[in-house]
């Protein structure tokens, strides 16, 4: 008698990203309510289970969902918006349109579009910091994706949510009760950064954070600019004021560590895991951070794509990709990063860096369903010697056919399931309309033509 | 009486890249025969003609043709095969398996592969330097697809065609001679490189070049050892060998010139037009082309994918992206190359570094009809703000809908018109099953896994 069970995927070149990162030619994978039960080869585990449902996976690679360890949902809402500016006049523009637009509703709205986004493109989940994270965890799972998110701490009261320090610290604890034990989501605490909340703050942050068990993500050395500034402040780098405030004790997620030194990068080693930012930092002309540097150093590493105000889009292939080709370039040697590193960088470390380790990231029997299934039968993926080179270097987010989260389809042959595309792209289109009428554009455009 | 024609592309968002850059809001193009009569606002251009076929391009941008200036078509066929390595061994190894592998038909089969990614990538038009370049373009004209090629000049006979120098000479003016007023077929000559090709073999090729009044088109700079070996053979670096054999004489594309210093520079303004591949200059450690400093100096700039087998697909939208964002890191400032600089470096500085410039490059009446219609409903372009930055930052090869080149669709709603899918990618893995079996594959891994 064949195990009754939800899901059956077959005949999928699967990438499992386990410890030994076991890749299964003609394989299966046997999945029931939000978990995989079993892996394995195809005849086998056909013949041990019976599916409600069977997704045939041939001529595809089927591997564990996408994890963006970086991202600010909502202002995908401001994509293209404010362009070929510097960081803090830009940072500036962007914080007006923000204030002008920003409320429950609209970060709703505009979460549900970076979601759909996201899913199309293979990715399961998403650290996400922004405001009004009770709105967009609902919207999380109404859609069915997994989300990582909290409540931001920034001093001022000039802020799209207008609350103040205080009142964030009691919002804070309730949005830590609603999502405590709540599926989909995952708590974690969001302080902005050093430049932004003083290091007293920080410090009643991170009480927090220790009395309910959370991990933090904030900002840190993303330039050049904020370290300087930051040192000249306080008297230390924002790398080295987390780590006398005790920020640096394994439950700490950093964004960007671009400009960090050797003494610094120690410090980070088995203490914090760091949130790569390829694209959004080549464009904001950041830098390039020293991730083979850091991962000599034993310091923990994963990607993600910045939010679509910066980046443009959530893609993480193309995160993957540049992270692989720029540390190469960086320092001057191509066989450093291989395609399978990026491909462990957006999975299991990166599922570890936010404390999932256990839950998601690779493909195994116990974990949760968050799988992807790419189809490989395009005239650019052909032909195909080594799945992660074909995965890194050639694969893009319209390559993803099918995805599953928590054991569900949540996107099936390239179609969202749990989202109506053209509802959702026009209510965002109609806000977009009020951005336009709102803010005068006057700082759009730099007449600097380069060419 | 309306006048008949063949095609009307209507209600688009039109980006002319004429010389000023006009944008047409729902404008129209009229096409006939090979060339683009007419174009201006939807209801003017309707109301005067009458087409046997309209093309409906609404909530799409209508744009000319990308043009990829540096590529080697055929070597799609190792795609992702030699991967993580220095350069050096990894020409090597790649030449390896082009002696196994290639010959006129492998050519052939490996090419339309390429091309048929081209097209469906917004692709029009490619410069190629590969071997058998008469098939390549026998090819080229099945498909209708733009291509500028020619024979390659390098020494040494162990090489795929298996010619002496004196050999690919008579080679070289039976390729010209076909192709001279053949449509869509554009001649150059392609002397591979300083290292490869002594001066006095080059000085050969560039008098036959100046005999047919055509271009040469030659790898230049692309690494810092390339550079020094070159000075320390011929007592000077490529680019003032080049310039004292005479080849910077205005007809000169030159591929890469990533190691070049402000007087080589000084040489190559209004010389010789620079074809920069940012992902595999990146993927293989060569460096970041000082594309700013060319452009300050007035040297025209372009941009090409390089091989598959170095940068793993032809996607000209990434090298927009990257290009663009790479020279505001690399720069440290944001505001240089945005992304209207990086779609004329894509298309009308293209057509005019490859001497087309009064024919491609740009949607004006007399040009050729290159034309791709990028569709923009889709959720990782919404909202939509800029055209520009949509299509640098956020456009990717599967928004392209359909594309005519000379004037004939050969892309229609995402499917190729002039090539069988199907039957293009078994071809080509037919030929790759050869390649597995043929080559040992010893040196395809390199246990070094970084994380």
């Amino acid at each position: 008698m064949k195990q009754k069970i939800d899901t059956l995927i077959t005949k999928a070149l699967i990438i499992t990203m386990d410890s030994t990162h076991r890749i299964i030619e003609q394989g299966a994978i046997a999945v029931d309510h939000d978990s995989i039960l079993d892996i394995g080869k195809n005849d086998e585990i056909t013949a041990r289970y019976e599916a409600a449902q069977t997704i045939d996976a041939s001529s595809s690679i089927a591997m564990p969902g996408l994890i963006n360890t970086h991202t600010h949902l909502a202002t995908a809402i401001f994509r293209g918006l404010v362009e070929d500016m510097q960081l803090s006049p830009w940072l500036q523009e962007v914080w007006r349109y923000e204030k002008a637009i920003m409320d429950g509703a609209t970060v709703g709205v505009s979460s549900r579009l970076a979601m759909l986004e996201s899913v199309l493109g293979g990715v399961t989940c998403a650290v996400d910091m922004y405001w009004f994270p009770i709105e967009t965890a609902a919207m999380a799972q109404r859609i069915g994706f997994r989300l990582v998110n909290g409540p931001v701490f920034i001093e001022g009261t000039d802020l799209p949510d207008g609350m103040s320090f205080q009142q964030r610290e009691k919002y804070a604890e309730e949005f830590v009760e609603r999502a405590t034990d709540t599926p989909l989501i995952e708590p974690m605490l969001m302080p902005h950064s050093t430049y932004t909340d003083r290091p007293e703050m920080l410090a009643r942050v991170k009480r927090m954070a220790d009395k309910y068990g959370l991990m933090v993500n904030i900002h840190a050395a993303e330039t050049a600019l904020e370290r300087d500034e930051v040192r000249t402040r306080f008297g230390k780098t924002p790398i080295r004021l987390l780590h006398d405030l005790g920020f640096l004790d394994g439950r700490a997620l950093l964004a960007h560590c671009v400009h960090v030194d050797d003494e610094e990068i120690a410090l980070l080693a088995g203490t914090a895991s760091v949130a790569h930012n390829p694209m959004s930092n080549l464009k904001l002309a950041s830098g390039i951070a020293p991730l083979a540097r850091m991962v000599d150093a034993g310091v923990r590493v994963c990607l993600g794509t910045d939010g679509a105000q910066s980046g443009n889009d959530l893609d993480m292939w193309l995160a993957m990709r540049l992270a692989a080709v720029l540390q190469k370039c960086a320092n001057g040697d191509p066989t450093l990063f291989r395609a399978e590193d990026a491909v462990a960088m957006a999975t299991i470390e990166a599922a570890k860096a936010i404390g999932l380790g256990n839950k998601i990231g690779s493909l195994e029997p116990g974990k949760k369903a968050d799988i992807v299934i790419v189809h490989l039968d395009s005239p650019h993926l052909t032909p195909m010697y080594d799945p992660y080179a074909q995965l890194v270097y050639a694969v893009g987010r319209e390559d993803v056919a099918t995805v599953l989260i928590d054991g569900k389809v949540v996107v099936r042959d390239r179609m969202p399931v749990t989202i109506d595309p053209r509802e959702c792209i026009a209510s965002v289109n109609k806000i977009s309309e009020r951005v336009r009428a709102k803010v005068p554009l006057s700082a759009r455009r730099i007449e600097k033509p380069h060419i």
